[in-house]
C-alpha cells in the first residue's frame, strides 16, 4: 500500500526514473510558479511580501531549473539547511570585522587566523555561487544581476583576503564594506532585500525635494558670507557657510551659530528663523510627505499586484483540476487531490471542512467564484463549536460549575478594572522599594493561576498564538521574576524588580487606543525587526569606512584647533584644594573598533552635537571627512524618514480601518479573529469517509473524518457545526478597504488576460492525478516543492 | 424710478416705518441664515471655513437680533468699520507690552501713558461688549459662552490696569497672558479661532500618547535613578533622572547624557539607545500618527457638514422661491431676483450667463436638481470666448501678426527651457560676484517684456489672480532691483544681489513634482499664515509669564551653581599676549523684555539646547520653573505637530488627486481653472433684455446685456459662447475625492430631513419681491446683510 502513495509529486528521490521525475517536476513546477502564491498571509507582512516578491526576486520564471540535472542542484539549493548555512556564512563574514585590524580589544585574533577564517567564510560562498551556476545554467547566471554584484564582490575579496594572509597585515580594506551583500543576498534575508528596495524606489522623490533643500541652503549661505562681518566665525567662508548651514538644518549647532551675530545685532535672529522656518519647518516636512505618498502608493501597488497575482494563480490552479467531462465545476475529490498536495499535512477532516466553508452555496460542484476565496480559507484552524468552548467542558458537573464560576469571574469587567486599579496602586507606590506588600503578591498569585489556566486550558499553542495572551504571560513572569530576585538578592537581576511599574501596561488592554496602538505593533513587528536589520547594515558599511579612515584619531586632548576643543579635553583641575578631572568625554566618540563604531554612528543618528564628533574627526584629518559625515546623515535621514513614514501608514491604516468598520473590538482574544463555518450532517461525513476509503486506504489522516462520526455519536445529533478560525491579517484589512478597487482591478484583469494565455506551460491534456502523501512527511522536504 | 427700486431689501435705512423694516429683515435673515452660505470658496480654507464656522461660532442661529431695536444695533456691529476697531483695539492691548514693565529700551514709556492707554483700550472693549449686549439681549449673551470669558477676563483687566494707575508702578501682571482674547475674538481672527478650536479637539488622543510617553519615562528614571553609581551627575535623584529623560526625549542633550556612564561602562549605552528607540523613534511617531488621522478626521467631517449645508440651504432657496403654480421649476425672472439679491455687484449679462450654465438641459425652468450645482457655477468670471483670446486680437492686423509672433515664442517649451538653461547657468556662475554679464541683462529685459506684456494683455487683475504670474512677478521684480541696488551702489540692499539665483526658482514650473509643491504652497498659504498667527499667540501668552517670573535673572557670568555656567561666561581670557573676550553668550536668552522672549522662545521651539536655558533660569530662580519649560515644550510639539500633520495632510491629497486624475497640468496658467460654457442665441439675448426692461429698467448694468447683442453683430454670428472660469478650490478638490461618500452623505441627509421642517421661519405665503438695488451700492453695506 506504501508503494501506491509512493508515486507521488513529493518523493523525488524515489526509484522512478529521472525522465518521468522531470516531467512530474514540471508539473510540480506549474503548480509552485502559480500555487505557491496561495500561501495565506500569517503575519502582516512577512508571507505577502515574500509571495509578492517571487516575481521580480531571484525566483523570476526564468531562473526555474530546465533539465533534470539542474533540478537535482535545484534541490539540493534549496532546504532550510542550505539556507541556514548561506545565512551562517553571512554572518560570520560580519563578525569577522569585530577581530580584524582595528578589533575590538578582548576579541583581537592574528592576522593569519581571521584571514584564513575569511577565506574559509569566501569558499562557502563560492561554492553556493557554483550550486547556483550549476542549477541556472550559465547563460541564466549572467543575466541574473544580483548574482553577477554577488561574484564580482567575491573575487574582489578573495583578492584581498590572499593579500592580507600574504603581507601578514590588513591594508586599507575599504571593500569590507560590501560585505553586508552576502547576507542580504541570503534567503532568509529577502524582507531586508524588499526594503532596499522600497528604499530605491522612494529615492528619486526624495532626491528632488533635497536638491530644493540643498538650493535654498546655497542661497543662505551666500547671503551669509556676504554679511561675513556680523556672523563671524562661522561664516568666514563659503564652505563654513554651508557648513554651518547644514548643521543648523540638524539644528544641531542651533543657539550657538545664531548667538555672535544677534549679540552684535539683535535683528540678525531673523536671518535664522528665516532660514528654520523654510528649511526645517517646510522643506524637511515635505520630505516627509513625499516620501510617506510613495511608501503609500508603493504598499497599494504591491497588494493590487498580490491580489491579481492570485488571481491569475487562481483560475490556472482551476482550470488544470477541473475534468474535461465537467469544466464548469470542482468535485471534492478534485479539490482534496490539490490539498493532500499542497498541505501534505492537512488532516482529511480538515480538508473537507475547507471544501464545505468553500462550497457556501452547497452544490455538488465547486464553481470558479467559490473557488476564489481559496486563500481566505485556506489558514483556517477547525474546530467543532461546543455549548461553551471551555477546556472544562468535558469535566464531571461539580468541578465544571467551580471552573466555570472562576472563568466567569476572571472574564468580568468588574474583575479587570479592579485588578487594574490595584495593579497601578499598588506598582506606583512603593516602586523604588525593596518592600513588598502580601497585596501584591496575592495579585501576582491571582495572576500566575491566571496564566496557567489560559495555558492549561486553550493549549499552549492557542495561548501563545494570540499577542496578548504572549504580552499578559511576560508581564507576569516578569513580575516573577522580579520577586524571586528580591527573595534571593539578586543584586544584577535587581532592576527586574524595578520595572514593577510595568505592570501598568495591563492597562493597556482596557483602553481602545492602546489596544489599538499594541495590536499595530504585534502586526508591525516582523516588519519593524527588518528595517531595523535594513539600518544595521547601512550602518555596518558606514561603521567600516569610518574604522578604515578615523581610527584613532581622536584621543584626549586632541583637535586643539578646531572650535570644539573643549569637548575633547581631559585635563585636572584644580578648584580650591582639590582636583577635578575635567572631562570633555568626546574622545570616546570615535571608530576605534567596530562597536565603538556604531555606538558614534547612532548619536550621529540621533543628531544632536553630531556637529562635535564631525569638527573633531574633521581637525584631525582633512576637510572632505565631512563628506563622510554628511553622506551619513543624509543615507540614516532617508532610511529613518522611511520607518517614520511606515509607522504612520501602519497607524493611519489601522485606525483609518477600525473607524470605517466601527466594531466593537472589545474581547482582546476574539477581535483578530476571521471565523468561517461549516455544517457537517452525518450523510455527508459517511459518504465522505467512504470516498477517502476508496481513493487512499491507508492513510492515518482518516482518522480525524471518523473522529466526527464519533463526535456526532456522543452529542445524538446528526449534525455538527464546526468553526474555522484566523487570525486577521494586513491583506484583510486592505481587503476591506479597498473593496471597490479591487472590483475594477479584477474587472481590468480579466478585459487584459484571457485564461488561454498562460496554459502553454502544461498541456491540457495532463489530468493531474490526487496525489497521496506519505502519512508522515520526510523530516527534510518543506512540503511541495515550493519555491519559496 | 429710483424710488420704486429703494423698496429692496438693502435700503434698511430708508423712509420705511420699523415695522416693515423688521419684516423684511426676517425675510433676509431667512435668506441669510441659508443662503449666506452659498459663498463660494475662493480660496482653499478661508472662505469654506468660515461657512463651516457659522454653524458653531458667534453667529448661532439663537445670536440674532430678534426685534427692529436689536437689529440696529446688529447693523451697527456688523460692518468693516467696526471690525477694524475691534482688531485694532486688540492689537493695541497686545502691542503694548512692548512699552510696559519690562520694556523694549526704545519704546519704554512712563507708567502713566501705558496705563491709561490699556483703559482706552479696554474701554472699547467694553463699548464692543454692551453693543453685543443690546444686540443679542441679557439672556442670549449670558448663554454665549466665549462673549461671558471675555467679559470676565475683561473686568479683571479693567481693574488691574486701574490699580497700575492708582500705584504707579506695575505688579505681577500674569493675567496679560491672556491679552490674546481680545484678538482672537475679533472677526478678522476667525481662522485663528478655528485653529484654536482644532488643537482642542486633537487634544484627547495626544494626551493619551502622552501619558504613555511619560509612563515609560518614568520607568526609565526608576531604572536610572536605581544605577547611580554609573550614571552620575543626571541621574542623582529621581528628578534629575526625570528631568535628564524628559531632555534626552527632545535628544537635547543626548551624547553628553550619556558620557559618564559610557566613560565606566561601555554597555551603558544599551539604556540609551533602548530608551531613545521606544521613545523617539516610536512613541513620538504614533504621536504624529495619532494627530495626523485625527486631523484627517476633523477635515472630513468638516467636508461632509459643509456640504450637507450648503444642500440644506439651496433646498430651502428653492423653496422660498418656486412660485406656488410651479412648484417644479425656476423661471429665470425669479433667478434673477435671487442674483440681484444675493450678488448686487454682478451685472445682468453674468446673472443671465449664471442661469444658462446652470441650465444645462435648455428647458424654461429651473429643476432643483440643476439648481444644486449652484455654488459651482456662482463664482465664475464670463468672457466670450474670442478665436485666440490674446489682448491684440483687436488690433491691426500687422499689429497683430508680430504680436502673435511674440506670444507664440515666449509660450514655446523650447523657449522657456532655453530660458531656463540659460538662467541657471548665469545665476551659478557668478553668484557673489559684482560683475553683471550682458547676456544676463538682456534676459533679464525679455522677462520684463514679458511680464510687461502679460499685466496689459490680461490685465491687472486677472493677472495677479494667479500664483504663478505673481511668482514671475515678484522673480522679475526681485532680479531689477537688485540691478539698481547694484547700479546705485546702494550698500544696505546688495542682499537683493546676492538672492540673483532665486532666478533659478523658474526651473520650478517645468518640473512636475515642484509644480505641485508650489501649488499646493499658494493653496496652503493662508492657512498657514494663521496657523503661524496661532503660534504667536501661544508665543505672547508664554512671553508674558516669562517675563513676569524670569526677566533679569540672568546675565553674564550667573548660574555658577549650574552645570552649564560655562555657557553663561564672559570674562577676558589672556592666550599668549592678547585678551580675548571668552563669551557663553547664552545670557542673551532671556526674557528681559517681549521681544527677547520671543526670540528665546523660538529658540525653545528649535530644541536644540534649550536645557542650557532652562538650567540657567532653574538655577537662578526655583526648581519650579523647569514646568514652565516643560510646558512650553510640549505645547509647542502639539503645535508644531499638528504644522507637520497639516502640511502631510495637505500634500498627500494634492499629489494623490494629481494621481487619481492624471491631468496634465502642462500649462501654468490653466491648471487651477475650471471652466463652464454657455451659449447664447440672438434671440434668448432680446428676450432677456425685454424681461430686464420690464422689470428694472432704470438699471445700468442693462449695458452689459446690451453689450452682448453688440459683440454678436459685430462677429456677425448668431450666437455667442461664453467661457466662465474660476480658480480651481480644495472644495472641488475634496468634491472629486470623495465622490462616491458625497452621494451616500446626500442620500443619508434626505432620508432625515424632510424639506418641510425648516420652512417655519418664513410661511410659505410670503413671495419674494425680485429686488432691484440701487445701482451703486451704498458704500457702507458689504451687500445683502450678510452674517459673515
Amino acid at each position: 500500500m506504501k508503494h501506491t502513495c509512493h508515486d507521488s509529486l513529493l518523493s523525488v528521490h524515489g526509484p522512478l526514473p529521472p525522465s518521468l521525475k522531470y516531467k512530474y517536476y514540471l508539473i510540480t513546477q506549474t503548480f509552485d510558479v502559480q500555487v505557491s502564491l496561495c500561501v495565506p498571509q500569517f503575519t502582516f507582512q512577512s508571507r505577502t511580501l515574500q509571495s509578492m516578491g517571487e516575481g521580480e526576486n531571484n525566483d523570476k520564471f526564468f531562473t526555474h531549473p530546465r533539465n533534470p540535472k539542474a533540478l537535482a542542484a535545484y534541490l539540493f539549493a534549496h532546504n532550510h539547511l542550505f539556507y541556514m548555512m548561506e545565512l551562517l556564512t553571512g554572518l560570520l563574514l560580519m563578525v569577522l570585522s569585530l577581530s580584524e585590524a582595528p578589533a575590538v580589544p578582548s576579541l583581537r585574533l592574528d592576522v593569519y587566523v581571521h584571514a584564513t577564517l575569511e577565506l574559509l567564510a569566501l569558499v562557502m560562498v563560492a561554492f553556493e555561487l557554483c550550486m547556483k551556476l550549476r542549477w541556472l545554467g550559465f547563460h541564466t547566471f549572467i543575466r541574473h544581476k544580483r548574482t553577477m554584484v554577488k561574484t564580482c564582490v567575491l573575487l574582489l575579496q578573495f583578492v584581498e583576503a590572499i593579500v592580507v594572509l600574504i603581507r601578514q597585515t590588513s591594508h586599507l580594506r575599504v571593500t569590507r564594506a560590501l560585505r553586508p551583500i552576502f547576507l542580504v543576498d541570503c534567503r532568509y534575508c529577502g524582507a531586508v532585500r524588499r526594503n532596499l528596495r522600497q528604499i530605491f524606489q522612494s529615492l528619486p522623490p526624495f532626491i528632488d525635494i533635497l536638491l530644493l533643500l540643498l538650493f535654498f541652503m546655497v542661497i543662505f549661505a551666500i547671503l551669509g558670507e556676504t554679511h561675513k562681518h556680523t556672523h563671524i566665525l562661522y561664516f568666514n567662508t563659503l564652505e563654513n557657510s554651508i557648513v554651518s548651514l547644514f548643521v543648523l538644518l540638524t539644528t544641531a549647532n542651533f543657539p550657538d551659530v545664531m548667538m555672535p551675530a544677534y549679540s552684535r545685532n539683535r535683528w540678525s535672529c531673523v536671518f535664522f528663523i528665516v532660514y528654520l522656518s523654510i528649511e526645517l519647518y517646510f522643506i524637511m516636512n515635505l520630505l516627509l510627505a513625499v516620501v510617506f505618498d510613495t511608501f503609500n502608493g508603493v504598499e497599494k501597488m504591491k497588494f493590487k499586484s498580490l491580489m491579481l497575482h492570485k488571481r491569475s494563480a487562481i483560475d490556472h490552479a482551476f482550470q488544470l483540476l477541473v475534468s474535461r467531462q465537467r469544466p464548469m465545476g470542482l468535485s471534492l475529490k478534485q479539490f482534496d487531490g490539490l490539498m493532500r498536495f499542497y498541505r501534505p499535512r492537512m488532516s482529511a477532516r480538515d480538508r473537507f471542512l475547507t471544501y464545505k466553508a468553500l462550497n457556501t452555496a452547497g452544490a455538488p460542484m465547486l464553481s470558479l467564484d467559490d473557488f476564489y476565496k481559496f486563500y481566505e480559507v485556506i489558514g483556517l484552524k477547525w474546530k467543532a463549536r461546543r455549548s461553551g468552548e471551555h477546556w472544562f467542558d468535558d469535566l464531571p458537573h461539580t468541578t465544571f460549575l467551580i471552573f466555570k464560576g472562576i472563568n466567569l469571574l476572571v472574564k468580568s469587567k468588574a474583575f479587570q478594572y479592579t485588578m487594574c486599579k490595584w495593579t497601578s496602586i499598588i506598582s506606583s507606590g512603593f516602586s523604588s522599594s525593596r518592600i513588598v506588600p502580601w497585596s501584591y503578591i496575592v495579585f501576582l498569585t491571582i495572576y500566575g493561576v491566571e496564566v496557567l489556566l489560559k495555558v492549561t486550558g486553550m493549549g499552549p499553542l492557542a495561548y501563545f498564538s494570540s499577542g496578548w495572551n504572549l504580552f499578559d504571560f511576560f508581564v507576569t513572569v516578569f513580575a516573577f521574576l522580579g520577586l524571586i530576585a528580591l527573595a534571593f538578592d539578586m543584586e544584577p537581576f535587581y532592576f527586574i524588580v524595578v520595572l514593577r511599574p510595568l505592570q501598568l501596561l495591563r492597562l493597556f488592554k482596557i483602553k481602545q487606543r492602546y489596544r489599538n496602538v499594541l495590536d499595530t505593533m504585534f502586526e508591525l513587528f516582523p516588519r519593524m525587526a527588518s528595517l531595523g536589520l535594513t539600518l544595521i547594515i547601512f550602518y555596518y558599511s558606514f561603521a567600516i569606512v569610518g574604522m578604515e579612515f578615523f581610527a584613532d584619531v581622536v584621543y584626549p586632548n586632541c583637535c586643539n584647533t578646531s572650535t570644539v576643543a573643549d569637548s575633547y579635553r581631559q585635563i585636572n583641575v584644580t578648584i580650591g584644594n582639590r582636583t577635578v578631572l575635567d572631562e570633555g568625554y568626546y574622545y570616546l566618540n570615535n571608530f576605534d573598533n567596530i562597536l565603538s563604531s556604531f555606538v558614534t554612528l547612532f548619536e550621529l543618528t540621533v543628531v544632536n552635537n553630531w556637529y562635535i564628533t564631525m569638527e573633531g574627526v574633521t581637525s584631525m584629518t582633512t576637510h572632505w571627512s565631512r563628506l563622510y559625515f554628511m553622506t551619513f546623515y543624509i543615507v540614516t535621514m532617508v532610511v529613518m524618514t522611511i520607518i517614520v513614514a511606515f509607522i504612520l501608514d501602519a497607524f493611519v491604516f489601522r485606525m483609518n480601518y477600525s473607524r470605517k468598520n466601527k466594531e466593537p473590538l472589545l474581547d482582546p482574544e476574539d477581535e483578530n479573529g476571521i471565523v468561517f463555518e461549516a455544517e457537517v450532517s452525518r450523510d455527508e461525513a459517511l459518504a465522505t469517509l467512504e470516498l477517502y476509503k476508496q481513493t487512499c486506504p491507508g492513510l492515518s489522516s482518516l482518522n480525524s473524518l471518523q473522529g466526527v462520526l464519533v463526535a456526532m455519536d456522543r452529542s445524538g445529533s446528526s449534525f455538527l457545526v464546526y468553526l474555522g478560525r484566523r487570525s486577521r491579517t494586513k491583506s484583510d484589512l486592505s481587503m476591506k478597504m479597498y473593496e471597490e478597487e479591487i472590483q475594477e482591478w479584477y474587472a481590468e484583469y480579466s478585459r487584459e488576460n484571457l485564461p488561454q494565455s498562460d496554459r502553454s506551460l502544461v498541456e491540457r491534456e495532463l489530468e493531474i492525478p490526487p496525489p497521496c502523501p506519505d502519512p508522515e512527511p520526510q523530516p527534510n522536504s518543506q512540503g511541495p516543492l515550493s519555491i519559496n
